[in-house]
């Protein structure tokens, strides 16, 4: 199984699927296409929730703002799980919540500068070669070799003291909800907070305030939320991605 | 074969995707993920529109305003194909569109309160199991039980008086065409019709009128359809779903 | 294998693929749905860069504004490639881009006004049985016959005058880049040149420039690309599909 995750949107993954299965008869599955655009940290957020949630598969992932730049093209080995990716830490913290030791293998890159389209010449045959190969022969590869560490990235941690929590959004998602870095233990007590200010109810789903009404809550993530029934929270609250965001119980 | 429906957007699907492929190696078909909001009977105009065209398969709906209150999972049976969704009658026009007698059996849910992700907790692991049991075989699954029956859900009907049917729009698709519940065949006889007041060609296909201009037609879902032109029928009709229609020959 | 390209947005390539899957268990793989509307020359710049990539496989094209019209239904084959598509052009340039002879072949349509959905009616059960005859034994199916010849459509090309090129705007991508039919090769040797009369540099690719400036790249596409780093290339130019381009060293 091979998944593939980009901010290509329309149709340039298609020529990536082409590359692919001209090489493998691997069942592919799309996990996103439509990131934000160049936006590593989302991307690495996105890996993060959704890959523990599948059987050993090789991941292709190209968010890439570094294309064309010197940055290295990496396989990230974590237990029967391999992501191919460029090195700009992108597969970090989806690769930690992964059972398994970290191991860091180079793509030989002929020419880095060459293209704008290393998501179908640089990193679609090296999913497919690594899905051949097996996740366990990595080291076999011709155009791979071992090498110390790659780009680490750590999503931001909140801080907590006492009744207060000071984190930041992280992203928001497509039905408008603004996820945090805030843990979602924090609000387990509360049934109501400031959030920067305002107080919101914390209730445990959507359909426990009216349509329209904001609330804080705590969704699959097991961060804290902040959320309208049925609307944009992160328009409700003013927050976009990299805001900060003040819990106050 | 399972399908995947919801609202979700992207990539909450996925995770979904993910925890189906840890249980099975079916093949997956996504119907849509971008389906308008919580909009139950959208959800339901398209899956009846859809489904009767698949061989026998496990269809996973997940279009689900009341996630986190009460309401129940239901498996609603149909001859060779199964639907898994959410007890809001989001399944039945589909269900009651294939051949068969519709049974109906609830999911045992342990903490339905906890989770605002149920697509992914409840509702993908149910569609997986149901998928491996066998669609004859749903009475043998733990976690399943007989129902005496599920939600209803009946798409409006039209009213036809002599050369007057009254109307609504029941959904807007993606590319503008504003389909109502007037059945085609009250049009077929029509060279023109006063829709709402205004006056329109009654065609068999777009291209029968110039770039531009409003039409009336019967498209494949054999409903009055309100169109233009390689242009957005809702906008010039100035209608959206839920909205009377009155079509006059 | 069977590819789908079409412009019908969601939910309707559901329907195809339930058609297609009633008749056949080909791989599906989705090339694009969200191709510009009713843009026949888009969708057949798009499909010159994506199916070249591709292993033999059915090709199901339906981008069709002469729907509803007399225009033919064909199937175009092309080595171990075949292509199932309205007679209008659409698939030639990706044809030409194959390596082998094009042959033509008409499929026949019962009722070709009765129907505003012939992806699904005509195209879809088409390519299925195309797939299961095999490319090689389109003349066995019954509903097929050979055809001298199908609707040609060429991409313009650009004109090179010493050190002007005058040329167009193909398509613009989903990142925004305006992709010119300027050959790559007329500024290979330049560090700058002026876009209809305003100077940009001419760079290997997005990350030489700081981001928001614009630039001249060779894109995977080997013409000449209007881009912003990290920005929307046609609004920064101010150019659209269609748009003259005079490029001057």
């Amino acid at each position: 199984m091979i998944t593939l995750t980009s901010d290509f949107g329309s149709p340039y993954p298609a020529a990536m699927k082409g590359v692919v299965l001209q090489r493998t008869d691997a069942r592919l599955v799309d996990i996103a296409h439509d990131l934000p655009r160049q936006d590593v940290r989302a991307a690495a957020f996105w890996l993060r929730e959704v890959v523990p949630h599948y059987p050993p598969a090789v991941h292709l992932v190209v968010v890439d703002p570094g294309v064309g730049t010197d940055r290295a093209a990496v396989v990230v080995r974590v237990g029967h799980h391999a992501f191919v990716a460029p090195d700009n830490g992108v597969v970090r913290p989806a690769a930690r919540a992964l059972d398994g030791d970290v191991e860091v293998f180079e793509i030989g890159v002929e020419n880095p500068a060459s293209s704008t389209f290393h998501g179908r010449d640089v990193f679609a045959p090296a999913a497919a070669e690594v899905h051949e190969a097996g996740v366990e022969n990595i080291e076999s590869l011709e155009n791979v070799t071992p090498a110390a560490d790659c780009v680490d990235l750590t999503l931001p941690d909140a801080t907590v003291e006492g009744d207060v929590a000071h984190g930041e959004v992280l992203v928001v998602d497509d039905f408008g909800n603004a996820i945090t870095n805030v843990p979602g233990g924090f609000v387990a007590d509360a049934a109501s907070v400031l959030v920067n200010g305002e107080r919101a109810p914390v209730e445990p789903s959507y359909a426990h305030v009216a349509v329209g009404k904001r609330l804080v809550t705590v969704a699959s993530h097991e961060n804290v939320e902040l959320a309208v029934n049925q609307g944009r929270g992160a328009d409700a609250f003013g927050v976009r991605p990299g805001d900060d965001v003040t819990v106050k119980k």
